[in-house]
């Protein structure tokens, strides 16, 4: 009966999820066919939507279901500084802090020459079109502080330099509410560096 | 856009599945939004047909999309026996023991007085309408080792018995407080092996 049972089929579906192997996959299918029907089609129906109407933003390339997406209309919001980040999750986690006020840009990952995502796989050339008007004067680079996201902010400052646009990077150092003795190496090395005149 | 927005709401519709958080609903939505546009319809599709075509079988109460369910037709198996087993996903377990041979019978659940579970919640009269007809010899009660499995078996002896059936109890062989869900088929089948008499 294996995949001609919707129960079992609903099983390979679900355990096609990251993190959820096949005994997650017959719990959560269990609960889903224990609990409220309407969980169920709730579920379906969010995942229907969400694949008909979530697409890239035209300006941000972060994903939306309109275009411009909420972020590129806010009128609260100023034209002359982009943040860049690799992910859309990303950028959810940057608008929680209430002290930026610009735009943002969504690359879709970051530069990984050996799994194949060099600069055509970015959203890097909708980020140029979006400078060539020079309204825009400066870039916050805000990639991950990994080996790829380092690459990637170093690959962009050196394309954007020259078109006359103010680079910056986002601070790297100790977290905030984080213990110096556990903190890593790298970590440390970083906030050493880069430590500023205090008080 | 909280509630509005597809991305948010197909986060909140995840995060409502056992054990899922908002953080890994909104890495499962991302996922899903991230990679082949496919994943997410099949998952849509497998949800709805679940919901659609699987109800309780008329004879055994297990979930399945026919009625009766391929278990209840499975001509290799006799009617001369039953196991009664708490849930489904109990029943797929003692499928894979391949000393059994008979027929399975689902309660949806177990004893519980405190959470209002009495056995007229439970599928106990669907199992004496099978015993009806005197083709059923034996009744194996298969619920989990936990207080409220042993207080339903308790319960379902003392209803049996005087109808002249035998009533068995798996052995202890799976250990005190697990679920019959994880217990590996080496277990199981000791198990089924060692019922005896009960009540």
């Amino acid at each position: 009966m294996a995949e001609a049972d919707p129960i079992r089929r609903l099983i390979h579906q679900l355990s096609r999820l990251p993190g959820v192997g096949e005994k997650t996959a017959t719990r959560l299918a269990f609960h889903l066919l224990r609990a409220d029907r309407a969980i169920c089609l709730d579920l379906a129906r969010a995942l229907e939507e969400v694949s008909a109407q979530v697409g890239l933003c035209g300006r941000c390339a972060n994903l939306a279901a309109i275009d411009p997406c909420p972020t590129c209309r806010d009128e609260r919001r100023t034209d002359d500084t982009i943040c860049v980040v690799e992910r859309p999750q990303d950028q959810w986690a940057l608008e929680r802090a209430p002290e930026y006020r610009g735009r943002f840009h969504v690359l879709h990952g970051a530069l990984d020459p050996l799994s194949g995502i060099g600069p055509e796989q970015l959203q890097i050339a909708s980020l140029l079109h979006r400078l060539a008007p020079a309204a825009v004067r400066e870039v916050i680079l805000a990639t991950n502080p990994t080996v790829e996201g380092e690459a990637t902010a170093l690959y962009l400052a050196r394309l954007l330099k020259p078109l006359g646009v103010k680079v910056t990077r986002i601070a790297q150092g100790v977290a905030l509410g984080s213990e110096i003795e556990y903190a890593d190496q790298g970590t440390l090395s970083r906030a050493l560096a880069h430590r500023h005149d205090f008080g």
